[in-house]
């Protein structure tokens, strides 16, 4: 039999469909992300448990006329399937290929760019707004899941949407992603908030529906019950979004196309902001995923049959973090550790389980999660606060404010910093040592490998001071490093000494660093390889040093150059008037780095150790001064 | 008959006090207060609104052992004046005096600095959890106003603390600041929530305390219904802090002592968080600032017979601002303004007045407002977002990820920008110019005067991109221009020529540099004059060439020296390779600049004209290539 989906290339095939038709589209789009993320990675429970909740978007409202507004946005892999990529989603996150994230570079259909969470609802307002403000028709949707809404931006909006009056849907995507500690249960009469609700509107059509409307029967019983706790966490109590100004409907079971459809009806024809509250399964389709969607929220590629993922599992910064912390928190009883969410990614689930009461997941909520940090910081305990580098900007004033300004000892890991791959513009890590950099009293620092992470977090919780660890995503890089010099407080390490050229680097790059001594040295260069570690304060006696001796240098950092490592090394440079030195500085120009893998991009971008080595030959032969200074770009 | 005041220095002193002598005690202190913020300006309503507040706090718990977190921090003149400060009150906001807001530097009683809104919740749960990791025992209060709750920090926060078993106490001191946009209301049972609450405590005290509780009579009503309206505002329906896992103790009139004091003790007997709702008036005991609450909200000196202003009002930024944006928007209809619950003092009141429909009031949610441009600008509206320059810090991942990463065409604003004076470390704008270099995509501007503000404005609702424009607060510098170039992207504007030096500076500085000019022309020096107008993109080429003409460079701006102007003209003469350039910089080092006048600040870190001036000969003379490079410090 032919597949419903070879017929299907835009939401207008499928509106054509009959309700048997779509049920098997979804099969087939199931078996195509599960096939497509098996082999690419990507973030597979969470689009597997949107499929029905997308083919039903698709069928009732009329996009790219409607607009839809992804939260967060890993989970358009369906939506890309049905509006007109399909044939691509084999390059789905490769390079040049289409991205994990709705890009309006990329389609129509993608109406606004996400990647961070809960952003949705602010986006929507300010479409909707527009929308009345220019006297236009169509409908704005936001879907935002319960994870995402516990964001303080998504409450803000949430919060300023429900006091207008401008018609805006938000579709609650409900799949207690939300984190799972325990906190007890509020009873949720869901049921008796919905039927009120639609009992309330006055449109001949809702009345009428509202025998369509699902009954809480006994196979929704279980999902309900998740709700109520879920729901408890999301501040979402029972009226909730009735009091804040939203019509509600739901609960609705969502791998029920009809139901789907028939309630998405009715949302456009309520007056008003309106929420549906959806209840989905993550990894919905694939057992293996539905059991472990932890496992499968964003996975490097798997074994269909095992689930096993086909990389050899190696050791990352992230493990090497959460191992030494527990050995730190071990022998200091005030160390603590916080997290937003990311318990997993960031290391942190065995310290969670060995030390419970000092662990907080304080859920999507950066912001909060360094204020607390400060209180406790002021009070004596140690708080240690992985965070994604990329989501760190989110939490920008709270360093600032409530940290550095009284100069409290929290340890900030700012994990997934550089590059990180395949998720893309909104992912790179590569701003934060120049954020950072503008902030007064934050040390900064980053380990050349494993063993120097470990003992900057150890040094830095005996700090007392605000510090910034950074590291990226993965391992270590090609040269293994057997000497480890203790760490001092603003020193740089030489790695190696030479006569003529300095290599100035920072973080994983101080490996990249010493390849490129090893191929200049076939060409008998001897360069110096300094290892810089402390960002700020910046050890410039030590540098100033090698650069007059030398008076060539390399900076090399995964950053952008603009107020990094380069821009350190220049102001040094002119501080102290130090003449007629060539310079040439790999790193990211000021711009957005699309979605690769990190090899790739570094290559683009010339910091491969081959570009980097090539152009430092010409460096040491040119005279010429007008010569390109960012690597190959 | 002798002050009561005389004899109370401490909480201690206060404790001995009978109620009579304490409203006695409340009355002397609002005429303290009245006196002294009439002289030295600061914050008079907010203030006066919770003198009964403070003076029960005092009284119920043990400071400093007891800890307390005041939200904002700008409601502490008498909590200072009743911790050892009264003496020093004169000094208040003045260099070397004490501050207007809390400082853990200044006294044990104060337990975090604060400055910001939103934070004081996040703070208080951390040293809850400090407090019960280290098996102490003492209370830990946040005191937060009903505008403050709006911020999502603390929406995260409260969600957290409701989660957690911790006791703590949030006093919520709603005087109905929250921005006054009509969002209708929702009936709000309160004294239904309070009384079932209470008689779920199941402490004897607490029960037999029932009588006490105050009693919604006729002197409340107006009160409550004020309330109702703010409440819903707030993200608050009935039921909303006991569903998230509060005790709601309320509401009580804030300027009754005894009541107050009654709750506070219920309070302590409670186990878990616990919410005190306070009802307060604004500029209570001070007609005129009880009829004008925004008025005096930030005051500068003012005649306390009549409530005016000693001031000459003069124009400043922010005014030219707001009516260069009306005659913009009367033009072109898709310019909308968004302010985070600054109408008033970002210049958008007569705006407002005039677009009602293309105005929107967000409240202090500055992630949700540039969520919210991002999405109308997407859809072909313009968005102006004037917001503080520090306040921007709260929004800088929505700058990146909402707006530059697709590089829309939404004009922030960053008022205040440049140090601000007597508010402090918390409220200088000294590090916008860096952290947002950082971000691709983002144009900076900064005009030297009004006219060029206007220019600027007109330049940036055209550009459609995204745009920084920042100004400082208060008025021009002291020369005047008559000449204005127009703006064109990317290109400075030499005001003067000259063949000795190059002065480069930035925004107001640049009236500055005029003046420095002046001064160097009595020795017959000849300085070149640049207004960089935009430092991204930066004008390499034409300053290259001055740089290249005169090898002799000031720059000078009112931000830290780190990663803004300074590091940009340092990078430029490396990255082309100018040799020989003598350079000195003028701006802030990398700390938090205290509390002053602007013009006391500028002398003291150098960047008086006439200090540049003398440094500039020193530099045209000089052979020495080690002379300290940034101004006095």
């Amino acid at each position: 039999m032919d597949k419903i989906l070879d017929n299907v290339n835009t939401p207008d095939d499928l509106k054509k469909l009959n309700i048997k038709e779509k049920q098997q589209l979804a099969r087939e789009i199931r078996e195509m992300i599960i096939d497509i993320v098996s082999k690419n990675g990507g973030h597979l429970a969470s689009n597997l448990g949107v499929v029905e909740l997308t083919i039903a978007l698709h069928s009732i409202f009329d996009m790219p006329k409607d607009k839809i507004i992804w939260d967060v946005g890993h989970q358009t892999y369906v939506h890309k399937i049905l509006t007109g990529r399909k044939d691509k989603i084999n390059t789905l996150r490769q390079m040049n290929g289409i991205a994990g994230f709705p890009k309006t570079s990329e389609s129509e259909y993608d109406n606004f760019d996400t990647g961070h969470s809960s952003t949705s609802i602010s986006v929507a307002l300010g479409m909707a707004k527009a929308r009345d403000l220019k006297k236009e028709d169509y409908n704005v949707i936001a879907v935002i899941g319960d994870g995402a809404l516990t964001g303080g931006m998504a409450l803000e909006a949430l919060n300023d949407a429900g006091a207008s009056k401008n018609n805006l849907i938000v579709i609650l995507n409900d799949n207690e992603m939300s984190i799972s500690k325990n906190v007890g249960g509020v009873p949720m009469l869901l049921s008796k908030i919905r039927s009120k609700k639609l009992y309330k509107a006055s449109n001949e059509y809702i009345r009428n529906s509202i025998e369509k409307i699902p009954v809480i029967g006994k196979k929704l019983s279980k999902c309900i019950k998740r709700v109520k706790r879920s729901i408890k966490q999301l501040l979402i109590p029972n009226m909730f979004f009735e009091d804040i100004g939203f019509s509600y409907l739901g609960p609705v079971y969502g791998h029920n196309i009809t139901e789907l459809e028939d309630i998405m009806k009715m949302s456009k024809q309520i007056e008003g902001p309106v929420l549906i509250h959806v209840i989905t399964k993550k990894g919905k389709g694939y057992k293996i995923a539905e059991d472990n969607p932890d496992d499968f929220h964003s996975t490097s590629g798997f074994n269909i049959e095992t689930g096993k993922s086909k990389k050899i599992k190696k050791d990352d910064y992230s493990k090497i973090f959460g191992e030494k912390l527990i050995e730190l928190a071990e022998k200091n009883t005030n160390i603590v550790a916080i997290t937003a969410a990311m318990k997993d990614g960031t290391g942190l689930s065995n310290f969670a389980r060995e030390f419970p009461s000092r662990f907080f997941d304080v859920g999507i909520a950066e912001q909060h999660a360094l204020g607390f940090a400060g209180g406790l910081a002021k009070l004596g305990m140690i708080p240690v606060v992985p965070i994604y580098s990329s989501f760190y900007q989110r939490a920008y004033d709270q360093v600032i404010h409530d940290i550095c300004i009284q100069n409290l000892g929290v340890i900030m890991c700012a994990d997934r910093a550089g590059i990180v791959g395949n998720d893309g513009e909104t992912h790179q890590g590569i701003f934060d040592l120049s954020f950072f950099s503008v902030v007064p009293n934050l040390n900064i620092m980053a380990p050349k490998d494993f063993k120097e992470l470990a003992d900057m977090l150890e040094f830095a919780v005996n700090l007392n001071k605000p510090v910034v660890i950074r590291y990226p995503r993965g391992g270590e890089g090609n040269i293994k490093f057997d000497k480890h010099e203790k760490i001092e407080f603003g020193k740089i390490e030489t790695i190696r000494e030479g006569k003529d050229i300095t290599i100035i680097a920072i973080g994983k790059m101080v490996s990249r660093a010493c390849e490129v001594r090893e191929i200049l040295k076939n060409d008998n260069i001897e360069a110096e390889v300094i290892n810089v570690r402390f960002l700020k304060p910046l050890d410039e006696a030590n540098i100033k040093e090698s650069i007059i001796k030398t008076k060539k240098v390399i900076t090399i950092e995964d950053n952008i150059l603009k107020g990094g490592l380069a821009s350190s090394i220049k102001e040094l440079i002119v501080d102290n008037n130090i003449n007629e030195v060539k310079l040439e500085s790999f790193g990211y120009p000021n711009i957005f780095v699309k979605h690769g893998t990190v090899e790739e991009i570094e290559k683009l971008y010339g910091l491969d150790a081959e570009n980097i080595a090539n152009r430092t030959k010409e460096l040491l032969i040119s005279e010429d001064k007008n010569r390109i200074k960012t690597g190959k770009v």
